[in-house]
């Protein structure tokens, strides 16, 4: 069709998630077309990612440094740690402003059938984290699915005898949904959780 | 929110045509956690392609070289010049594989909105072009928008003394294409041009 080299760049973006054949294409076009103002600020900037970005060894977020800012920091409140599932999850919540803890990356969630188990994920740094900054609270904030859901069960059994509070998110009617495009088990969780109306 | 580093880099992939902020983090993340088999791959390719690739100094195709293998090949007809708008439509109908010429890429088509004029083409090109080959026919494959047709209608203009055949696309009900869903203009092209049933 085209040139090797294009396609061999086609074939590389068409790896990417969420980018079929047809937009890979249109990637492509686009950075050739755009060679210095688009294409090579990206490979600068992936340049400078590839080099400087690492895990955190603390909490298994991805920072320019290790440990991470969030865990080097001294505004945060090292007494809670919040339990999720992937960096993309310590981004969601950073976006909200409103929490001013600490994280633990799992780096997953049990599942029988990817045949994830717990010595698969960070769980023995979580308990060593918990004891070494004598954290009064973990949060768990875990994907309402089955996965996620039996790996919170999991984990709160394995935190259950060490004192410390233990909580998970609320459940419940997102902000702006429609009742009536709620799904029955939602609806059910956020009946049961219902608060006194102030 | 995150490093300064991730953030530029979600910035870069966010200036990629289709990808919005949400894409972009989701990109970034990606390759940050496919480091070795996702984002070392791309940077290569991208190094090579922005090596590599230059635009045919002949047709204004995109290619590894200049001339490109389209214009340099020996089993082309190189008596029919097929001119279209962006080298993405060189690619559209390289796919098809039923079209033996060349091309000719004018890299845009005359906007009296957006200010493309005549010499912001690579319409002089085309006229020589024509004259060095001894071409025997140009096919116009032009977008059936206004501004396509716009371009179309000057270029069979400009053409038009040189004693050679000028043709277009042909307009009509696209292939797997309902007639119920067809708008009325293709479909009055359709019924004017009906060919007879063999």
């Amino acid at each position: 069709m085209s040139a090797p080299v294009i396609d061999d760049l086609i074939r590389a973006l068409g790896k990417l998630p969420g980018i079929g054949p047809r937009s890979a294409r249109r990637l492509a076009l686009h950075l050739l077309q755009n060679k210095e103002s688009g294409m090579a600020p990206l490979m600068t900037q992936l340049e400078r990612a590839h080099t400087h970005v690492k895990t955190c060894t603390e909490c298994g977020n991805l920072d320019g440094a290790d440990p991470c800012h969030i865990c080097t920091s001294t505004r945060r409140n090292t007494k809670i740690l919040c339990v999720v599932q992937s960096v993309g999850d310590v981004w969601a919540i950073e976006r909200t402003r409103s929490y001013d803890g600490l994280y633990h990356v799992l780096g997953g969630v049990l599942s029988a059938l990817d045949g994830v188990r717990p010595e698969d994920l960070r769980i023995p740094q979580l308990l060593s984290r918990v004891e070494s900054l004598e954290a009064t609270e973990v949060v768990l904030a875990l994907s309402a699915t089955v996965d996620g859901q039996t790996t919170a069960h999991y984990l709160a059994d394995r935190l259950s005898g060490l004192g410390i509070k233990v909580s998970r998110l609320a459940h419940g009617v997102p902000i702006g949904g429609e009742l009536d495009y709620l799904d029955d088990g939602t609806l059910v969780t956020a009946l049961k959780s219902r608060t006194s109306y102030r």
